[in-house]
């Protein structure tokens, strides 16, 4: 695919948050963006010049919607296959099946993260009840039970103190198929996000440190604390990844840090996103590029950009009634805010985050306006 | 007026460029835009979340607009007075009347800096041929023949090099209301940008240094590279015209900086912008807040944010077929592109703009992943 030009549209399958900064990243570059979504509130069709309401399953409205664009993205991993493949067929779909199917199946993510040479939490496929024995003997406790596929956000999960647990455990999750994984006493979480152009090159952000509340990120800090060996480490994991998977795009990991067999830290896979990530939202104000803009550039087939930083972020998610604090925060000289425009509040629903900034460098205009005979 | 909600709408008269810059600024913090267009070409039309075709003259469409939204703001000076009238017996109009009604007229802005205690170049008005003498015997030459209004981007003016030239430049231009100006053999030129806030607050970008070409504005480099004093001085005047027209908003001055009587460099206004304005599109990738930002900031009456600048930046306007420079440019790691989603390429047209970054400080994250057991 030649590099796409301005002007031309791309697709975004779903209308959240992710894809409204997206259609504002590629906006500044000049495309227009088209927005596929199955139903409810999807703040960013209010950002984009196209917009098609349907299911995912409307074989038609997909055709249609493909016909429009030159190449179609996906802001949330759980695309149907089948509708990526009903697109594919006209346009391409980045990133690709491969990476869509590997990231949708918890299991099939960690065997991929194995096969790619990186370590993951002991771990043990659970289809049946009768299947928790045998892992609960692999996997021992604490562990943590969760369904291999559509879970996000904490959900589709659920805590195993003792195996006696596991069995109304799995039965609570509705005895779908599950991975049961050690639960890891780790010091950090951390994230890398790389973005892959089409051409194979690399590029990689700083890795952010993750705090969750509920089983939702809380809080990402770059940069992420941790010793350089181990940041190289989670970004070449990284690389390794999008490579394997062939990717188009920003690919983003999630990793435990914890003691390794020597004592010292190391790094575990624990989960991969196929798509721009909210542990990246702090590139919007402290990063030449932001994970936005870049996977754009890469889906588009352009050249990837810069990732420095120049600015040193901490990144809390406004979550439900939390938004309610842009009142104090919009007074705040440290503050980004980012609101995404969702017209209702939820407990638990992202909606909007600030990344407070403290510049590595910078000259404050005000200081001249203030200064001398201004006073 | 109380600080704008979230949620809330702001209506933005004009579909341009700098309607679609300040529309996905909006959209960041979570507001939604409608744009009033009359007719043509309205990039701004595709990044927003409602829009109106029609004549700035039908008061029923301007109406049901303002009913719309919870604030107007322009994204050019001259907008109908009475557009702005008929807005404002409903909603508030951010800049408001006396800020258009002096932007919009040559001699009105001269004679506003006049009164603010600020200098301009030597000049008269002409509104027939007669007035030519007397204009010229006050001016001399050489001089530019300005009209008051409806000029922008070197449209508009005459150049007068001998006083024989004065009466065919005066027919040339229609013979409507002029203002005879004396031609400054100026240094540089440079502008002052600040925003003032509903509650009176001040902030100042730094200078920028602008050259144009062929009366359009082709490069802002800043620093602007002049004294500090001379910054100082500029950004004060904006500050103190913001101040006398109790404005709201981005206010953008231009000053020629040419030798004082005492032969040392000293400030002339040349016009006044009530907007963002072109000069300031560097902000967009060298500043904590983009002009754009800031003037959504201060027309939904929130406080103003930082100006802090954090990298050199060149700003490379695209001009008609410059814009064809994306191929090339896409891959400048210095160089942010941005681009307007115009779908005509007409000469002279602005299509889109480059900011050539030039970090204060920064710390690339490729240089991690490129460090080491990676190479």
């Amino acid at each position: 695919m030649a590099p796409l030009a301005p002007g031309a549209t791309i697709g975004i399958l779903g209308g959240g948050q992710l894809g409204r900064m997206l259609a504002l990243a590629a906006a500044e570059l000049g495309f227009r963006c088209h927005i596929y979504v199955a139903d409810g509130d999807a703040p960013a069709c209010d950002v984009a010049a196209f917009t098609t309401r349907a299911d995912y399953t409307d074989s038609a409205a997909l055709a249609r919607f493909a016909a429009s664009a030159s190449v179609v993205t996906t802001e949330f991993e759980n695309v149907p296959a089948e509708t990526a493949a009903v697109i594919a067929r006209h346009i391409p779909v980045r990133p690709g099946a491969l990476a869509l199917a590997v990231c949708q199946d918890r299991l099939a993510e960690k065997d991929f993260a194995h096969r790619t040479g990186l370590a993951t939490a002991r771990h043990a496929p659970v289809d049946t009840e009768a299947d928790l024995t045998t892992a609960l003997a692999t996997v021992g406790v604490p562990a943590i039970l969760k369904t291999r596929r559509l879970g996000y956000d904490g959900k589709g999960q659920a805590r195993i103190d003792r195996a006696t647990d596991a069995p109304a455990a799995f039965a609570a999750l509705g005895s779908v198929s599950c991975v049961l994984e050690a639960r890891i006493a780790f010091s950090r979480e951390i994230s890398a996000i790389v973005a892959r152009g089409s051409d194979g090159a690399v590029v990689a952000y700083e890795p952010a440190w993750n705090i969750h509340r509920n089983g939702i990120l809380a809080r990402s800090i770059v940069p992420a604390g941790v010793p350089e060996p181990l940041a190289k480490a989670a970004l070449e994991g990284a690389r390794r990844l999008a490579d394997a998977l062939d990717y188009v795009g920003v690919l983003s990991v999630e990793y435990f840090v914890a003691p390794g067999t020597d004592g010292a830290p190391s790094l575990l896979v624990n989960e991969l996103a196929p798509r721009v990530h909210n542990s990246g939202h702090w590139t919007l104000d402290g990063a030449a590029t932001s994970q936005f803009a870049q996977h754009i550039r890469a889906i588009a087939g352009w050249p990837l950009a810069p990732t420095t930083r120049h600015a040193d972020i901490v990144m809390d998610n406004l979550i439900g009634a939390d938004v309610s604090r842009w009142e104090s925060l919009k007074g705040e000289p440290q503050a980004r805010l980012h609101l995404y425009g969702k017209n209702e509040i939820r407990p638990g629903r992202k909606m909007g985050h600030v990344n407070w900034v403290y510049p590595l460098a910078g000259r404050p205009a005000d200081e001249v306006l203030a200064a001398g005979s201004l006073a």
